[in-house]
Parts: C-alpha cells; sequence; structure tokens
C-alpha cells in the first residue's frame, strides 16, 4: 500500500500540542499558515510516497557496500538525493542567509516524519547534515560558515558526527581521538570513530565531518574535548574543491536494520594526519556537541513516530485485505476480513494511539524550540527553552519505545506473513531497533529527564508543564461528554500518578540518588504516558466542540486513556515501590 | 559468552511449579528423581553448548537454501544431527514400544530449552519430529506406527506438520488440499502447503509428513478435514526406502529470523499424486492435529524461555565486561562495568524475572501433561489434564510475549554495539519473533483461554487454579520476611485482579461475548503475571525455608511483585473498562 502522508494528524498535533492557531495568530511565524503548512506536508509525502518509499525495500536488501575504500549506496539512492536536493528539501530549516528557507522547527520535523517514513535509511542523511549546520551556526567562524553553509544547506554537502569510539560510546570523556595544532590555524587529527551514519558515500560531493578530538595539552575528561570540522575534500580559497583529505571509511557494519545507511569506522589521520579547524573554543567542544545532539534527539523521537506510523498504516492495509475466519454471530464459514476482529482492532487502536501520543510529544517539543527561537520577549523564549529542554528526553526516549511496541504489533498483525521479509513488516520492526539506542540510549534519557531536567528552576520547570497538562484534562472532565467513556478519570488518574512519582523523585534526588536513577526508565515511560493523554484528551475536546463527537481523535483519545492511561497507577507503584529491589540486587547477587 | 545450562533454575521450576518432589515421592515418576534429572540437564547442556551452539551464528548467516529442489542446511548441520541422533537425544520422551526412553514431558521440556537456547533455528527440527510421532501415537493404525515409529524415535527420520495454506491460516476450515481414495487403502493428496518448518532437508534420511487435507466427499469447513500420512519416500514392505513420493519443496521463505530452520512452499501431487495413508477417522483430522498443536504450543512456549535465557546469558555477560561511566558517588572518570549502573541493573533483573516467571508457567503445564498420563487415578488425570489445558494458551503467549520485551531489553544492553548482527543480541531478537505468531498467534490463544479454558468445568477449573495461587501468596504473607519488601502485598494484588478480571470474563461470555474478545489479549497477560508471580513468591518462601533469605529466588521474586505484578490492577481496569472503547472502533471509524 503506498504511503499516505498523515497531514491531518500532524496539523492535529500541531494545534493540539503546540498551540499552532494561537502562535499563528500571535505572529510567531512571520506569513506561515496553517494552509502552507499543510501543503508542504502534502508535497514533502508526494515525494516521499514517489521517490523515497519505492527505494526502502530495495536499500534494505541491497544495503550499502565498501567497495576499494568508498562506499556506495544502493541503486537509485544518488538520483532520489539529487531530486531531494534539486526539490531544495534539504534548505527548508536552514538560515535564509546561507541560502535556507528558514522555516522553523516545527516544519521541519513535519517533512521530517515523512522522510522516515517513507525511507527511514535514507531520512538519516539530511538528519545528520542537519546536526552538521546546527553545530557550525552555534559555534562555527564565519569563514567556517561562509565556506561550508551555503553547499551544506542546500544538501549539495553532507555533514556527519563523529562522536563515539571504540571504548568511548556513551561516556565522551573517554575519547582519545588526537589533534595536532600545526601553527597555521589548522589541526591534524589521528584517531579511529566508529558507527558513523554516512561517514562516506557518494550521493555528495563532499562530506563534511564534526569531529570531538584533544589537543595534546587538554585536561582529561569531558573538559578536554574540542570539536573539529574535517571535510572529506578539502576546500580551497576560492571554494573550489581540492585534495582529498587524511580520512577514510575502514569499515562497515553489517547491521540488524537500516542496512543502506552506511554505518563506518572512521579512520582519521592514517596518514601525515586528517587537516581540520576547529570548531568553537578548545576544551569546548563537548558543549556544542550537546548543543546539537539535543537537536537530533528530538529529530529521532520524529523518526520513532515516523516508523509507528508507516508500520500502521501497513498493518492497516493488510488488516482490511486479509480475510480469515468467521465475524462473531456472522455465518460460520464466511470469512471477513480480520479487522472485523476484536482482538485486531484492539492492535490497531493500540498503534494509532501510541503513535499519536508520541506524535503529540514531538511536536510539543518542535513548538517549545520554536518559541525559543522566535518569540519576542526574553522570558518567554526561556521558558520554552526550558520546556523544550523537558520535554527533548520524553520526546526522543517515549516515541522511539512506542516504535518498537507498534512496529512489533504491526509483524503480529499479519501474522506468518509478518515474518516473511518481502512483506516489508519485518523491515520496520529490525529499522527501529536503532531508535531507542542512538544519540544517548533511552536509559541515558530517563537519567537526563530525572536528573537534570526534573531539578530545572528547583522543579517549576516540571510542575508548570505538569499544570497545564492538568488543565487539559480539568477541559475532558468539564465538557462531560458521554462519548468519552472515562476518559477524564483514567487521564486524571495518569497525572495525578506522574505529581505523585514526580514529587518522589524530588526527594530521592536529595536522599537517595540511586533509588532515582533505578526507577528513571519507568518514570519516563509514566511521564510520556501522562502526556500523550492529556493531549489526546485535549485534541477530542477541541474535536467534540467543532461538532464532531464521532471524530477518531475522540475515539483513539478514549482507548488511550481507557487502555493505556491505565497502566499509570501501577507504573507510579513500580517508580516509587520498586527501587529497592533494584538496589539490593547488587552486580554479586545478580550473578550468584 | 559460552551457554551454561540453567539447571538450578529449571529444577527450582520444577519444584516450585510443579511439585517435582512430592510428585517423586508419590511414585509418578518411576525411578526418576532430581539428580537424574540434574544429571540429564547438564549433559544436554554440554551437547548445546559444544555442538548446537557454535553452529548457531553460522546457521544464521548462511541459511538454509534450495539447492536443484532439495534443500540444503548450513554447513555442520548435518553433522551435528548425526551426533544428536546418536546422543538418543531425539528418543528421549517417546515410547518404549518403539526404541524411546520414555521419559515424561517434564524432561523433555528441560531439554528442549536447552536445544532452543543454543539453537532455536536447529530446535525446530526435532521440535516437530516429536508432534508428528505424539499424532500417530493417538491415532495411528498398528501397521502405522509399526512403519514409521521406531526410526522417527531415534530420529533417522523427521517429522512435520502441514496446516496452513495461502488462503488457510488460522482458519483451518478454508484448507483445499485434496486426498483422493485409491481404492488399496493409499490416497493421493494434491495441493499446495506453506509456512512448512524443516518441510524439506538433507538431515535425515526420509521425512514423514503429516498433512490436513480434504477427501472427495468432505463437508464443508472444519468438520470435513482429514489427516494423511505422506513420507517423501515411500517405505517398502520390508521397511527399506522405497520411491520418491510426489512431493517437493517449491520454495524457501526469506525470513526475518531462523533462517537456518527451512521454512517451506510443500507441493503435493504435482505429478499422479502423493502417496499416503489416513491418520485416524475420515474428516477427524483436526482433532488429532489439535492435539498435537496443543503439545506443540507448550514447546513453542519453552522456546520463549530458552531464548529469553540465551538473552539474558549473553546481556548479562556483556554488562560484566563492557566499562563505560564512572559509578554512582565513585571516581568520577573512573570507569565501571555497565552493571554496576541502575538502570542496567533493573534491565537485568527484568529479563531474569521474566524469564523466571515463564518457566515456572511452562513448567507447571509440563507437569499437569505428565500427571494426565501417569497418575494412577482417573480422577487426578483428568484434572491435571483440565489444568494443562488451561495453562497451555498461558505458556505459550506470555512466555512467548516475554521472549521479545527479554530479547529487545538484550539488544538495548548492548547500546550500539547491540545493532551489530555479530554480537549476537540481534539474532536472538530477530528469532524470537515468530513465537508469538506460529503454532496460533498469541492473539488466538487469549481466545482459546478465554472462551475455551474458562468455561471448562464451569469455571471451577479456572477457580481451582487461582485458589492454588491465592494459597501461595498467602505463604508469603504467613512468613512475614523484612527480605520479601512488599511482595506479598503486591503478589496479592495481583491474584485480586485475576479473579476480578475473571468473573468479568464469566459475565461478559454469557452476555457480550466481544467484549469478552475484545479483552482477552491484555486478560492473558495478567493471568500470566498473576501466576508467575505466585510461583516465584513460593521459590522465596521455600528459599528462606532453607535458611537462605540472600536468594537470588527471592530477589528476583521481591523485584518481580514491586515491578512487573504492579502491572496487574491496572491490567484488570484496561481488561474491564477497556473492552468499550474497541467495540466502538468499527472498521469505518477505525479508517476515518
Amino acid at each position: 500500500m503506498t504511503f499516505q502522508a498523515p497531514v491531518d494528524d500532524i496539523l492535529l498535533a500541531l494545534k493540539t500540542a503546540s498551540d499552532l492557531e494561537a502562535r499563528i495568530s500571535a505572529g510567531l511565524y512571520d506569513d506561515l499558515d496553517a494552509d502552507t503548512l499543510a501543503a508542504v506536508i502534502e508535497e514533502a509525502g508526494k515525494f516521499g510516497a514517489e521517490v523515497l518509499e519505492p527505494l526502502n525495500r530495495v536499500g534494505d536488501k541491497a544495503g550499502s557496500k565498501l567497495v576499494n575504500g568508498e562506499v556506495v549506496t544502493p541503486q537509485g539512492w544518488r538520483e532520489a538525493y539529487d531530486q531531494f536536493v534539486a526539490g531544495g528539501w534539504g534548505a527548508l530549516p536552514c538560515p535564509a542567509e546561507y541560502g535556507g528557507q528558514g522555516l522553523p522547527e516545527i516544519v521541519q520535523m513535519a517533512v521530517a516524519e515523512i522522510w522516515n517514513a517513507t525511507n527511514m535509511a535514507f531520512g538519516l542523511c539530511p538528519l545528520l547534515t542537519q546536526g552538521a549546520i546546527h553545530a557550525l551556526m552555534i559555534a562555527g567562524t564565519e569563514e567556517q560558515k561562509a565556506a561550508y553553509l551555503p553547499r551544506m544547506v542546500t544538501g549539495e554537502w553532507t555533514g556527519t558526527m563523529n562522536l563515539t569510539e571504540p571504548h568511548a560510546g556513551s561516556d565522551l570523556g573517554e575519547i582519545r581521538t588526537k589533534a595536532v595544532p600545526q601553527g597555521d590555524g589548522t589541526y591534524r587529527l589521528f584517531g579511529t570513530k566508529i558507527f558513523i551514519t554516512y561517514g562516506d558515500h557518494e550521493l555528495a560531493d563532499n562530506i563534511i565531518h564534526l569531529v570531538l578530538a584533544r589537543l595534546p595539552d587538554a585536561p582529561p575528561g569531558t573538559k578536554g574535548i574540542s570539536l573539529f570540522l574535517v571535510p572529506k575534500y578539502l576546500v580551497n580559497e576560492d571554494g573550489s574543491k581540492g585534495a582529498r583529505n587524511d580520512v577514510v571509511c575502514a569499515g562497515l557494519e553489517h547491521k540488524l536494520g537500516i542496512h543502506a545507511s552506511p554505518t563506518c569506522v572512521m579512520k582519521f589521520g592514517e596518514g601525515d594526519g586528517a587537516v581540520g579547524t576547529i570548531v568553537g573554543a578548545p576544551n569546548r567542544g563537548l558543549n556544542t556537541m550537546f548543543h546539537m545532539m539535543n537537536q537530533a534527539r528530538l529529530a529521532v523521537g520524529v523518526q520513532g513516530v515516523a516508523i509507528s506510523e508507516r508500520a500502521t498504516q501497513h498493518a492497516e492495509a493488510y488488516a482490511r485485505e486479509r480475510t480469515q475466519g468467521a465475524k462473531l454471530g456472522g455465518t460460520p464459514g464466511e470469512m471477513v476480513a480480520i479487522v472485523e476482529h476484536a482482538d485486531i482492532r484492539r492492535s490497531l487502536l493500540h498503534m494509532k494511539a501510541m503513535t499519536h501520543a508520541a506524535r503529540m510529544i514531538c511536536f510539543a517539543t518542535a513548538g517549545e524550540i520554536d518559541v525559543s527561537h522566535l518569540a519576542s520577549s526574553n522570558d518567554e523564549r526561556e521558558a520554552a527553552a526550558a520546556r523544550g529542554a523537558l520535554l527533548t528526553p520524553v520526546a526522543k526516549a517515549f516515541s522511539t519505545d512506542a516504535s518498537l511496541e507498534v512496529s512489533s504489533i504491526g509483524v503480529q498483525i499479519h501474522g506468518g506473513m509478518g515474518f516473511i521479509e518481502e512483506t516489508g513488516a519485518a523491515q520496520y520492526y529490525r529499522d527501529a531497533r536503532i531508535l531507542p539506542i542512538y544519540e544517548g540510549t533511552n536509559g541515558i534519557q530517563a537519567i537526563d529527564l530525572v536528573v537534570r531536567k526534573l531539578p530545572m528552576g528547583g522543579g517549576a520547570v516540571v510542575k508548570s508543564y505538569i499544570d497545564d497538562l492538568s488543565r487539559m484534562v480539568g477541559e475532558v472532565a468539564a465538557s462531560n461528554r458521554p462519548e468519552f467513556g472515562r476518559m477524564a478519570e483514567k487521564l486524571g488518574a495518569a497525572i495525578k500518578a506522574l505529581v505523585f512519582a514526580s514529587q518522589w523523585m524530588g526527594e530521592q534526588l536529595q536522599s537517595n540518588p540511586e533509588a532515582a536513577l533505578a526507577s528513571a526508565t519507568p518514570y519516563l515511560r509514566l511521564f510520556g504516558i501522562a502526556a500523550g493523554g492529556a493531549y489526546l484528551g485535549r485534541g477530542a475536546v477541541a474535536a467534540v466542540r467543532g461538532g464532531d463527537a464521532d471524530a477518531r481523535a475522540v475515539m483513539l483519545a478514549r482507548y488511550f486513556a481507557e487502555n493505556i492511561s491505565t497502566e499509570a497507577p501501577g507504573l507510579a507503584d513500580t517508580i516509587t515501590g520498586g527501587a529497592e529491589a533494584v538496589i539490593a540486587a547488587t552486580p554479586e547477587r545478580l550473578g550468584a
């Protein structure tokens, strides 16, 4: 079945979770309006369905290959990328001063959902380039910006993030790659990086690597890491492509999924050293990298939404087509489409409700990022930046965990066919599995939420957010609609559970931080369920106010409240009462 | 890391969930005692670790291939299978009159756990052969038994189950394969079967297919299906191998996992028809097949336990070896093994607790099957058969769903390395994904539990089982051990939730069966959590009575109670209050 861009659902998420209409009215987005936004998503949807989706399985089967030291992407990839560049899609969120369209984060995330739904292995390439552009915008010199940004903005050149080394994954303080100053403002880099997405390929004329490395006199640990720009090809003063730099792809990983996305082992300085320039101040590289990673984390959350959306559309099409078994109370022997069976309907509802909830959280986060950049008042910008920071780990981890659940149910709905690769459901399941891992594992997101984000503003940031969620649920209760069933009660119980667990977390951070760490993962899920449910409830209220009591928004909100929010009190119980059992399980006892 | 057979854990499951010691004392198992059992598992563990495990990744990479119309298994497979036969492992559970060792179901399930933990693609071959032997034992003629069983029992010949056709998966009533009587007691079969595990291979000299087909005058639907025995090679009167039969493998599926296990499209009667004999009475084939499938369902549940065990051992070894990040309160920059981090310990505990709970349920079921065959009194046999029937769908679905959770956490613990195929964690994740699908999807298991099993004996079967669980939890409460934390409270709440949900299910089956179907899946999970928790609690009580308050059994039971049983009240809420939202989501509204 051909992919249908979920234009209405994305707009609903923006209106519900990101106050799109109010923000447009207030002039936050200049002349962007909802119709333009819809048109952009629609157009992206066509590009995704026509150009990217047909390459998704092709790319999965063929994979990218290392041929004579150069990465070769699957057949058709280069042409698709050329069309992507020609269509101006890469430039969409980029600063106008470097040739971009300067569209806000919400638009970028909307089109990113499309790229990743139709072809996640392809979607990673622009995602990484955006991250590199972002790093240069915040920390690059004017020379660096002028030399690199114009062609990165169009997508003619792509970007990478070189962080991980074999012994330094989550703990970047252990990085050993060296950068030796040459006295002329350049550096020579020596070291090996692993897991470098699109570290090499032939899609673009040049690849701009952003590389974490240590200066010779750098202090140990995280405070001695600097960021460098190392192009695959040096760039001459006149902007033309110069000599090949001393950086090569030494190997490709054989992965569970996203086969077409080359995951490279990169060797810097096998010869005289890879020539680079420093980005930002010496020893301050992690700051820039974290900045850029934070934005990438939201983008990964959106990848989770994307793959969930695609898996859901795929499974639903199958469930409407495949006949098997008689309907309850129907004529025995008369097979019906399996979508008629209650257990399959539960499965599809679960996929849809989780996808919608994750999308709400991601677009809420994107909206906060926009306000943090675009609002006129400093207070507004700061408040939005804080809320965006609070929500980012939830957007990343909740959405990507959801994508595992959703893509797994997608396989299951297909029965035996789901296990056959040709069907396609299995690829979503495989591709999705990277999402909870990269850009900081979901365990690290949970710890970030608990340890760094909850204490922001002395707890005021999280409190004001939960207050907003409470108000949304209050409106569900006030609407008192019979179609809502027990929606208000269940959404309210989830908020109550979140309040209780958040208080407990605050106390533990003071008195017993290991307990807070031990319960961070279930806490993040509770946070996501409470937030996602509140947004869905708000969407349902808007629908009935608009006169559409039969709206799908009502159906999904009710399902979510009565079947997923019901997890929340148990999660609070686990969080507040389960940590001791974790702490008691020392490594020694665990292995006994 | 080399696989360690979980001898103690299997014995603990048998003692706790299957009353092993009492049953041995009562003479149920003749001269089998716990030491012999331990020795058998130990020996199987050696065979698995030395012979099967080294082929697991090899088989995954190479897969089985179709070469000139014959299936060729990966290198080393044939030798391993020969050793398996020579070691007498195939004959272990088989009837002594046909050369088997006649060991009970609990022993067979214990060794099956080992084969599937070390190499699930291999383990499927004997699993299918056992099913075919079982079908012949219950419905075959003396001639059929004499001609086929001796060599199937040794494993020289293997067996298959041919059920599915392209349009008839879950709904076997739609089967179209034809069997035409030849007037000499034989039949000629014509039709295509798909998803036939080990439908062809070169491991054994002959393959005995059990095939569902229709006689020419058969009534439509499930009441017109007969079972046939169709050997790959006809067997001469003197027992020697005769002519090649008209059955061929026409294709192999390209699957997400278990690559080495050939999943065949089988064509019967491309020429004059495949020669077969009928097994059991005409039009009664489904009865025999269901009998055999029921046993296979428990075996699939054990595959879930097996892959969970293997994924857990694999992840734990990595977590003890991989250093990353400083310990909370430790020296900054001094990396510790990740098993020291609380979030990783929670992950490992979750894997272990789910694996143990699933194993308890599977071995409880195996024990009931043994009692149903071996007890001296008819009443005992019948009661055990009923309880075994009640537990079988839970053993199958809960354990295989658990295997998805556990193998996914296993990938996650490895971080980026988990996504790399060489690491091995991804293979468990891929292999496990078939388990909730085959031998009846887990949705069908849930419906079986609710629609067929709960009403058994007017509800008395489930009631007496829950009463037994309650008594176990009562002993946890009575023991009043400080090490137990809130174990009794949480296990008790899970039982209470199960009682409540079971009553609701009973009522819906009378008044609103669609609601019962809509909530069947969460009901099965609740059932598994309540049962698994009670068994773990019982194991903890036994450990402290034995003077070992620090026992791992206590640690895992407490974790399970305080972190997993906590789901139970929410599940009861979903079951009893969530079905309406599912029913309200008609196929039309779902797609709106």
